[in-house]
């Protein structure tokens, strides 16, 4: 069986999985050709998108155009929806026998609280599925020369979060209290990522150096990882804050610290070409290879 | 511009980047699905594949068929290259004019030896890129129901490795020497995912009793995450060693440590006839709306 492809005829599968009432997908760092093979069929598939504030307008591009589309995000602190409000409405979609994609920054179950929605659809008893997505630490080191792991300077990498929980959130909204894990972050030999820690910055830097973490440790800043304006600002992790000052970066930026960001010197010029082409990736011919790509798939 | 694609027509980008000598790509864990659309292309793309072990048959299906394929990969510490001779060659086939895609599991920067490949390579003073991957643990949290953040249970995630250094890689070949902080794991409220860590499972998991981890502490065994045949093993951190042998898994497996693995039990029957329908995922419907998404992308 080998039968034609007509990529113009968009129809719904034949073998569409209708039991599928929730799908939740990454949407990925931002560029939409870091989207999964998989994700981009969802999105194509998809008939009401529940989509956050962290996905780019290229990926949104790809959401079938007869698809209802509601924004739910949140953005500085302000939301269009509390998370509580963001899962009744998901059930409440569900229940009058609405197919949500469910469409989330990064990967769902890395700081995207996709665990908390999929724990409220489980015991809803709604069937669901998540796809997951290329997080941002992921398209920073990828875009920005700074591999994540190095059997010289990192074999182990953490992921931890800047975000400070509102003040109905906990007791003490101080921001001396944003909860890490200084000890364990300030050890050697490790990559950190802190995501959403712009805001906390100072608090990041100077408790990580005041636990040990030499003030000259490596580190970077990565503003919209894998965009076309892209920034990525290398320095010590006692410079970060005054970095971030006076370059005026915004969020989305995350922190990189350890030895394996000052590799961004060494590897960002031998990619600066590649970078540059990067914006031209999702082209006309691009498509066609594409097209061509999933027909030999269709043989195997 | 709105020109026409034609699917079938396989050819070579007018804007080609040439001066790409070298493009890394995560391969991502074994569904194609998982690739990117980036990946996806540069496979189409590809003149001549340096591809490791951990690269599923699927994903070299999507390889150009006119590509020449050369397996470097390592298998139960048998090298068909070693990690220097793999460099050595890339370098020489690079200065020989050719245009290298070396294909790597997972994500190239993530316990990949990606980044001594982009450091030779930036050396070199050869063009490169990167294209990241879904790492393993991404794969296993999507189809195992185990979100690797969550707000009330793990606001870190620290991905390790629990590969031993072959002896010459080391004064102390013995296995209680396996480099990882354990302290730094043992810590509460966090996720532990530990890659290539199956041989060092007994080890792993009494070190990290040792330093404090509740033996009770929920744990999970992935094997083959996102695979037809992937498997989930879900128990106490002490019984890890146990359900390893009992269950004779095999590499690759993740060992997933906290709070988060115990979500499995809730998550996982509302995707079980989820996951029991993924494998018929890139059909030739999925070829047809992929052709659609990227045919309405050219127009924005």
């Amino acid at each position: 069986m080998n039968p034609r492809i007509e990529p113009r005829h968009f129809s719904r599968p034949s073998n569409s999985p209708t039991w599928t009432q929730v799908t939740l997908v990454g949407a990925g760092p931002g560029d939409p050709e870091l989207l999964t093979l998989k994700a981009a069929r969802a999105l194509a598939e998809a008939e009401l998108v529940l989509y956050d504030n962290l996905v780019s307008a290229e990926v949104m591009s790809l959401v079938n155009p007869a698809a209802e589309k509601i924004f739910v995000g949140k953005k500085c602190g302000l939301h269009a929806l509390s998370q509580e409000g963001i899962i009744e409405l998901m059930i409440k979609l569900v229940r009058g026998g609405r197919r949500v994609l469910r469409l989330k920054g990064g990967d769902p179950y890395i700081f995207g609280r996709g665990g908390e929605e999929a724990e409220a659809l489980a015991a809803a008893g709604i069937q669901f599925e998540t796809v997951p997505g290329i997080s941002a630490a992921q398209a920073a080191g990828a875009a920005a020369g700074i591999p994540l792991t190095h059997r010289s300077h990192a074999g182990t990498l953490i992921y931890a979060t800047g975000h400070l929980r509102a003040a109905k959130d906990t007791d003490d909204a101080d921001s001396e209290a944003l909860p890490l894990d200084w000890p364990m972050l300030a050890r050697p030999h490790q990559t950190v990522v802190i995501y959403m820690g712009l805001n906390s910055l100072p608090l990041i830097s100077r408790q990580l150096i005041l636990h040990g973490l030499p003030a000259d440790t490596p580190a970077a800043l990565v503003e919209n990882a894998s965009l076309p304006q892209q920034r990525c600002i290398r320095g010590s992790l006692a410079e970060l804050p005054e970095l971030a000052r006076s370059h005026a970066l915004k969020s989305p930026t995350l922190l990189m610290i350890g030895e394996v960001t000052a590799m961004h010197e060494r590897l960002s010029p031998a990619m600066r070409q590649a970078n540059a082409l990067q914006q031209t990736a999702l082209n006309q011919t691009a498509a066609s290879l594409m097209a061509d790509v999933l027909e030999r798939h269709c043989k195997v």
